[in-house]
């Protein structure tokens, strides 16, 4: 093992289009790295967009990102069941009506509910399955958190194939010209290898093993819950699948309407059943739900509505998936909020050290700040709305005349986050489609994280399954894979 | 376990297309079960044609096929290094030019090749990889053999994931309606799933392991003899990851061209290496070169030759792949002949109850009786000519007509079979691109076998290593899925 970065192998034309590209594609598809492209019938599908070779990583960053996860999901557990949240999503509400505010709606429907029926009918279990994302800041050499993912991450079932395909290829000597069938990387530099949704499918078996029923175990199943005509299908399948090959855990797949056709919930035990075939649904896992455009009508809402009440398990429940929000995220890089739910001091200063400054705009002493900084220096800096799912943010001179086109009442929606400044990797090929650029990309590091707790922040399970690498084109300011923006990649360790 | 042939799933078209296709396509692309289809990019693949339920195999049927599959390797290998067979080959190119003629005339130089050279740099090991396929005779209700292939046989990858599909659907009560479940098959009927890709990587490595070698045993790579634009690469694919991360062993693949262009052979030691790599070639697996249309131009027979002269280990070598001419196969239903390479009667009775009436076309007693046979009852026979690779044979009523369009010479080169007459089974449903067909299927099965020996008959090597299971629209005459005529299936045994 060495600390010198690696370089990048650079292939010939012919090498890469002869004897890489054809391995890598065959390899990806005949391993599931798969995505139904709009409009092709359910029989055809594509390769995901990747890198052809992994992203170098320092081994400290990739480290310390690992580090902080098991303390993260705690931090979440704790926040998401307290009273501080609740306050705080109140406030938030106002100021985002559209999201915050409905999702909001929907807990308040929840609490008025809970005081009409016996507490034995509200499930005090939730599972938290996140992921923290970070960006390698290339001033301090240190891994900044960029935000925390409380609900629907993907690609827990990519990410390993990724790192096997780029570990293959390189044992294979196809790293390397045709003279030199050895490999480029390795054994001097690692390409690790985690499979995250064995992990998720680990954590939701745990949370089952805790649900009671009193009825067959073995009719449990766990509910994805996922937007219609959703294209990211087979990421969602290596969870399925390891549920069922690992657990002999049955799954089914529901979109809202199908939630309100095909389950039901009865009435005095508030239990959770399919309708046709009797099943018990014990755990509820959402995939669809954490951005407006996935409450495409407004039933979709009481589908929500209806998941929450249930007696099921949620993977999040309300609460956890908006304890995700940017602004929560924005309020615990103020040490007094940070320390209400983390005592340990080391650990504290271990979260600390991932967090960039990040200003909200409201009217308090920062806030003030936080306004002057996004008018005068908005280069420094993006701004971000209570969202998720990629292609909501404002980013450095936009930012000025965006904030100049809201009603001021408005402002407090946002935050202003710096912009964590990262070295550009030169060298790597990305595939999308049969189209292959070659072009510095930006890599985002994502670690996992499965927490299952109950509503007095009771720590049952506490996990890190894993990680992620994703990257873009350098010059795009976005990086959601799904999105287009980006594309998967693993990690090469120095 | 009971001995009742069971029913098919009869479902209603809603838990068909809803719950039981989008499972079916989702686990059959994610676990690999791919094919390239015409003029798409390497990026994009769509599902093979298959059943949607496992078809009714008699257990009896199913377990004779696997017991007469070790003697049937141990006489397929005596045949291909026997005089016998080449006598009988050298007879047959005379009626057969344009096939069995241009391989024996290969043979021919090679011969002339062995007498410049000295003997140590000729390979005296083969690799046999067949594939014995059977059809269930619904009078005596036992297997009927179609034919021994002794060259490319395909499927050996996918054959075991579509039985781990239709186990699982079964499994996960899929196969019931949504008010219930539970397995429609198991645990009363199985669903037997085997791997023989796997088989055919261990008796590649055996292969390799039993090949001297002067240079690095690790840098032994096998090459895949491909066909030109070949869109069955997953299939193949299955035993090249299964030699990668199981044993280590790296593959190439190669069409014809890439043999003239990338292989080289030393002056020397006659050995067989890529130019550019370096790597030894230990190993020619042939999935090309067993039908006249694999020889595209002249060059291709010289690649042919090239390859089989090397001092490589074949899979098979010509004689081998000669051996599973139809004219050895209707030989083979001769006592006299047969008793040359199976001394004990008890597996020579084995293998004879698995024959029908074979006859030739030629002026011995049998010929005269084939002829009249062929013009007088067409109806119960099939017409072969030496060819492999489907859409060569002659149905029934067609064959007297045929018969007078050849010249009389060429009789000699075809043979007349009784026609296997077997139970259509009704209820299955054929998956075929987007489409799906509900009509009456027959089904083959395919015994595959691995077998290691050298041109003395001593054998090293000889393995079953699992079946497979095809079936076509019962009103189509061929059953080649590759050819679009058929369908992959798996078995439930009663
Ligand atoms: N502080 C930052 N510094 C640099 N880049 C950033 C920063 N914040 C966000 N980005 C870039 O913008 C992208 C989207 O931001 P973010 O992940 O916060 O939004 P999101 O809407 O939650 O997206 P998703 O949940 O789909 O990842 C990030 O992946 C990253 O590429
Ligand atoms: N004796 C027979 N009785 C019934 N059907 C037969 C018989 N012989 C052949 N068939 C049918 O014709 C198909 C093709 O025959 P056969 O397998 O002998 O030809 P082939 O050209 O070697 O094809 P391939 O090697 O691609 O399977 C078989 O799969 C089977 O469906
Ligand atoms: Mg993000
Ligand atoms: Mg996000
Ligand atoms: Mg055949
Ligand atoms: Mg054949």
């Amino acid at each position: 093992m060495t600390s010198k970065k690696p370089a990048l192998p650079q292939l010939s034309k012919e090498s890469l289009e002869k004897h890489l590209l054809p391995e890598l594609y065959q390899w990806a598809l005949s391993h599931g790295l798969l995505v139904y492209k709009p409009e092709t019938p359910q029989t055809q599908t594509a390769m995901v967009a990747l890198t052809t070779y992994p992203t170098p990583v320092p081994r400290a960053c990739f480290e310390s990102a690992q580090e902080v996860q098991v303390p993260f999901n705690e931090l979440y557990a704790r926040i998401s069941s307290s009273d501080w949240l609740y306050k705080e999503t109140k406030l938030l509400s106002a100021s985002d009506e559209d999201f915050t505010g409905k999702l909001f709606a929907i807990q308040l429907k929840l609490d008025e509910f809970a005081t009409t029926v016996s507490k034995d009918v509200i499930q005090p279990l939730r599972l938290g399955i996140f992921r923290s994302d970070y960006i390698v800041d290339k001033n301090s050499n240190s891994i900044k958190q960029v935000e925390f993912n409380t609900v629907s991450v993907s690609f827990s079932g990519f990410s390993g194939k990724v790192a096997a395909l780029h570990q293959t290829l390189d044992s294979k000597g196809l790293y390397q010209e045709e003279s030199n069938r050895t490999p480029f990387f390795q054994p001097n530099y690692e390409i690790p290898v985690s499979f995250p949704s064995a992990g998720f499918a680990k954590a939701m078996e745990v949370a089952l093993s805790k649900y009671d029923t009193p009825n067959d175990r073995a009719n449990l199943v766990v509910a994805f819950i996922v937007q219609r005509g959703e294209r990211n299908v087979f990421d969602q399948k290596c969870i399925e699948n390891e549920l069922w090959e690992n657990h002999g855990i049955k799954t089914v797949r529901l979109n809202f309407d199908d939630v309100l056709t095909e389950l039901k919930l009865d009435a005095n035990s508030n239990r959770l059943y399919m309708k046709h075939t009797g099943q018990e649904v014990g755990l509820v896992y959402y995939r669809t739900g954490y951005t407006t455009s996935d409450y495409e009508i407004e039933k979709d809402w009481d589908a929500r509505f209806f998941l929450e009440k249930s007696y099921a398990i949620k993977a999040p429940d309300l609460m956890t998936q908006l304890s995700g929000a940017k602004k929560v995220q924005q309020l615990l890089t103020d040490d007094t909020i940070l320390t209400k739910f983390v005592k340990d001091e080391h650990v504290k200063d271990q979260l600390k050290e991932t967090f960039v400054k990040i200003f909200p705009l409201d009217d308090t002493p920062l806030g003030e700040e936080g306004k002057r900084l996004a008018m005068e220096s908005p280069h420094n800096y993006v701004l971000k709305p209570q969202r998720e799912g990629g292609g909501n943010n404002i980013y450095k001179e936009d930012i000025p005349g965006f904030l100049r086109g809201l009603d001021k009442d408005q402002w407090n929606g946002y935050i202003l986050m710096e912009l964590i400044d990262s070295d550009a990797t030169e060298g790597n090929i990305i595939c999308n489609g049969d189209s292959t650029f070659a072009v510095p990309i930006l890599s985002e590091l994502g670690v996992y994280g499965t927490v299952l707790f109950d509503h007095d922040s009771n720590i049952l399970y506490n996990e890190s399954p894993g990680w992620l690498l994703r990257s873009k084109f350098g010059d795009s300011n976005e990086g959601g894979v799904a999105a287009g923006f980006g594309c998967l990649d693993s990690v090469v360790l120095y």
